[in-house]
């Protein structure tokens, strides 16, 4: 069973972003919620090790903020079951998805303090509360720049900063709606977020990918809001397919847009920069149902690259940048 | 059966767009081609009557330039029946889809013909034949625009007059590729001008609707090219949700924006322009498949406003307005 106390944080968030629903630890395994089958299912994918854990991460059972809670539980599972594979986990699980920088920095320096002395025991759960505060202090960051009245636009799953943001400022009695794209081709804002945000008691509304200027040329738009999979010191901004026409959008309508980040990419420049394409077989699907020819040729370019110029902000722990 | 002649227009469309693939007669009844399972079966509907070919009009069997064919036809078989249901059949048809003026426009010009002595068996094809017409002249104007090594972005089914501009500039030896957005939540993009494109051996590929402004940032999109359910003589341009988004994102990045029209609105104003909302059940699903929470509030604006300054130009047959 998990070890550490869940705090304030947890309880504030949606019960998919609370630590025990995104993976937990048993004596026989580890157990991942199936983010594929959200919101329609809840099921967990049980993992017997490292090794499946990592298969599981690779297979996109999770995803966001999702394989770094799974890597840390995975380690404290395999630290109670054979210490000595250790190293072999956290290269496992690193390489399970290589565009989480994240995660990987965090695994390194988890084996740094361990080989220094440190208790695995204890570590674990120090990770878990210090990116539990840094949720707090950036949600502090991004509940201050909400606005009573304000109708809120995002793009894919923007998880525990942008949530915590919105739960606190409507807490602080600010009426706040949020807009949410459904995020093809994966649909992450309708199986994700959307759900996130009503289990909150936030009043949401669906749209397509292609609707938020409409909203943002009638009014009813007036900030827009995204995580970011990577920030460079310049404020060019790398974030899921469809936030850079939203930005766009929003700088044409005269609409702030702030990113969230977990922490600036340091030293990163735009050669550093390199857009995956995923198959575009994903596009001519939705789930099993085919809804495009064949024969078609979908293209997939899986992130988008903000310029600065775009940027009226990125939220950080340490303020607005 | 069909009694004029196909002229080279027609031979110059995809499939989908040849007369006899949107409806035809015979002397039981009216037999139309069921877009709504297109692209992946090719089925007909069959009406009775007028009352069914109403029917199934409002129904979406057909859609954009699809019900006015239907309705040239219906007419013409009803005549062959039963000359003195003819007011009757002008009038279903018409209230079958209220917003398509150009429909309505046409029945009553055509009833005033034949009122003043007209021979419906002449007034139906001379009418074909005028569109024909038409498409021939302003696709003409639409090929001039389009220059060697573009990359042209569309959105939703632009049907004849985009089809053919592209077609011509291809035979003219013009390299031209066209980048199809899906077009949430119907999928016209998916379903009919990917595969229309394609059967004209044209380069397209299919995206999602929140990826054009990649592809402009990236120089691979070099015009916008859409079709317009109605445009005001002030350049106003009103056309199927997420034509905004891309026009804004297209005059950010300094892409021209040309929308066809087969006539201006004259004396049309603002006021005259009401955007009809339409269930947010159909964001919730795609085809019989549940993408969506069933509680999510999801909204579905048909139409996008585009606002003259984000317009370059109108294409009609007279020129570029």
């Amino acid at each position: 069973m998990i070890m550490w106390i869940s705090g304030v944080i947890d309880s504030l968030l949606p019960p998919y972003l609370r630590h025990e629903n995104i993976s937990r630890i048993t004596s026989d395994g580890i157990f991942i919620t199936d983010r594929r089958s959200l919101p329609f299912k809840e099921e967990e994918v049980f993992c017997h090790d490292y090794a499946e854990a990592a298969v599981a991460i690779k297979e996109m059972v999770t995803q966001g903020g999702g394989p770094l809670e799974v890597a840390l539980n995975t380690i404290l599972f395999t630290y109670r079951k054979d210490p000595s594979l250790l190293d072999k986990a956290v290269f496992s699980l690193s390489a399970a998805r290589p565009t989480n920088t994240t995660m990987k920095r965090e695994l390194e320096a988890l084996m740094k303090e361990y080989r220094a002395g440190g208790d695995i025991e204890k570590l674990i759960p120090a990770a878990f509360e210090r990116y539990d505060k840094l949720y707090d202090r950036i949600s502090d960051v991004g509940e201050s720049l909400i606005e009573d009245g304000d109708g809120i636009l995002t793009t894919c799953f923007p998880e525990h900063t942008f949530m915590l943001s919105v739960r606190k400022a409507v807490l602080k009695g600010k009426h706040v709606s949020v807009f949410v794209p459904e995020t093809r081709p994966y649909l992450q804002g309708a199986h994700l977020t959307e759900p996130c945000l009503r289990a909150m008691g936030i009043e949401c509304f669906l749209i397509t990918d292609g609707m938020a200027a409409h909203f943002m040329r009638e009014g009813r738009i007036t900030k827009y809001m995204t995580a970011s999979d990577l920030a460079l010191e310049d404020r060019t901004v790398v974030n899921k397919t469809g936030t850079l026409g939203n930005a766009i959008a929003a700088r044409y309508y005269k609409i702030p847009y702030y990113a969230f980040s977990l922490g600036l990419d340091k030293g990163k420049t735009h050669d550093d920069i390199e857009i995956e394409y995923r198959s575009g077989e994903s596009i001519k699907r939705i789930g099993d149902v085919q809804i495009a020819s064949e024969e078609a040729v979908a293209l997939y370019p899986c992130f988008d690259i903000i310029d600065s110029e775009l940027v009226t902000g990125i939220i950080t722990d340490g303020g607005v940048i």
